[in-house]
């Protein structure tokens, strides 16, 4: 890929990461639903504080991307890849916390817990992941209610016990007891692979994909939320800290056990140029509208930040 | 009320929780539902640790009733009382936490972070709080689409940022800044009064109420939430830490603002039994049929431990 393409490519995700942003300011401001007796200005500073945080919105850009394959970017389909965002800032806030990876800034600015407090953190956390639900259920999301319904157990079933959050528990224990080969990579699917896949999948119930394209979408969701966690686990054993506005060698340094450690960096480059063909595979049926979400997998594999 | 209704009151209310535990017990065990990569042993773990923990199960009993009016109680209507019980015990689970009030044990047991650690608890809850909808919006629990989704709906609505949620921000400010009284019962409305309201109103969706009926439910819940928090606040005030099995006066020495210390005991024995007759009033058009709840109500408002 030249740098053209990167440019484009990255002019793309902006301009989604601008639609997620504008959704989400709306959602999240200080009045209150039907149904909600009142919104304390307190804990929606919190939330804001950790949402509006200059992420990248992958995991939106993938919905909405995943949707634009079956039909046009609507109002609904921006509150579905919302409510994808909410569930991963939500595990970011609670991620920081003291009792779990104890961060006190992230991209820079303090971490919840340090501009607010933990109880504050852990609230602004909950109802973030409570609203992600909230958001897809509602009618103001105009989808008729079986999608809506499919929309909740995807997104349910990728971030909770057997999914993000019992990733999270597995990468606990995985400090005092190092996972084997097939443990790593199945904490690491939990971790980050299951929302990234999620994110894919809901695009695709948003857009009114049938069945089959469905878990195409979901296979292609997987393989580049593996590419994602290869790529970091890369990144961090080989970026600068400048590069990457943050501590790096961290894992390494914690003796963390990651593919890249087991493989080394030469098979794990082997290992993203695969996934990103497979991934290219999966899309082929759409020909060319598939590009962009082509360029995704790419970007997903060769990004140096 | 004499003590053969009470008696009789008690064995309703135990005869519902064992249909809600049994019902938890199958769903909370270790094996992966489909989705689902895998579900970490220690996870659940401190997950059954919360769950199970002794409680009357009064959420998940108000459902199955206010589901009973219109229909039998089938398994659909206790998985939908299990998600309510699910977010109960996930708000336990992070209110006991260190950062919020930090509590050792809740029914002389060791709470999840006692038992555990702080991130398992924390994580524990965030699973909990996420299954519940993973629960609602599962085919296996056997209603219409419709109706699934306005369950997500009302239980999101009543246990995020504008309810439950929402609530413990509002009741960590005001141990700082003492609210009035039209705050302290929105404080209230939104803490506890919320997710009651919640158990009524999802137990008539679930049983396929018409729309004055679910309205009428979501009242009575509204009445008896109220009605709890004052006995509740009551207790603190008069009752003794034997009867009670856990720290009294707490509250009053911690000098929080309660509708009790506001206006008196007197004062609040009047209201509840005006609620009480609120409560019975909401159930009139029900007939024999409300002879179960029309008993809640006065548990709620009469209970001594």
């Amino acid at each position: 890929m030249d740098a053209t393409d990167f440019n484009m490519f990255d002019a793309a995700l902006a301009a989604r990461a601008r639609t997620v942003e504008t959704t989400l300011r709306r959602l999240l401001d200080d009045r209150p639903l039907d149904g909600e007796v009142e919104r304390p200005a307190h804990l929606m500073d919190a939330i804001r504080h950790g949402v509006f945080n200059g992420g990248k919105r992958l995991r939106p850009f993938l919905v909405m991307e995943a949707a634009a394959l079956f039909a046009p970017v609507d109002e609904a389909v921006a509150r579905v890849a919302a409510a994808v965002e909410c569930i991963h800032c939500y595990s970011l806030i609670h991620d920081d916390l003291p009792a779990m990876d104890d961060d006190d800034t992230r991209r820079g600015k303090p971490t919840v817990h340090k501009a607010f407090d933990e109880a504050t953190a852990i609230l602004a956390g909950d109802a973030l992941l409570t609203f992600a639900f909230d958001l897809l259920a509602s009618p103001n999301t105009v989808l008729s209610p079986v999608p809506r319904t499919e929309l909740v157990l995807v997104l349910a079933r990728a971030s909770g016990l057997g999914g993000m959050v019992g990733g999270q528990a597995l990468d606990l224990k995985a400090e005092r007891a190092v996972p084997d080969e097939a443990g790593i990579v199945r904490l690491q699917a939990m971790k980050t692979g299951a929302l990234i896949r999620a994110a894919c999948e809901m695009g695709a119930i948003a857009g009114g994909a049938k069945p089959d394209e469905r878990a195409r979408l979901a296979e292609f969701g997987s393989a580049i939320g593996l590419a994602f966690q290869l790529a970091d686990d890369l990144l961090d054993l080989t970026a600068t800290p400048e590069k990457m506005g943050k501590a790096t060698a961290k894992d390494d340094a914690a003796g963390k056990a990651t593919l890249v450690r087991l493989h080394g960096a030469d098979w794990t480059r082997r290992q993203l140029a695969h996934l990103t063909a497979e991934a290219a595979n999966l899309l082929a049926p759409f020909g060319e509208k598939g590009a962009v979400l082509r360029e995704a997998a790419r970007f997903v594999s060769e990004r140096d930040r």
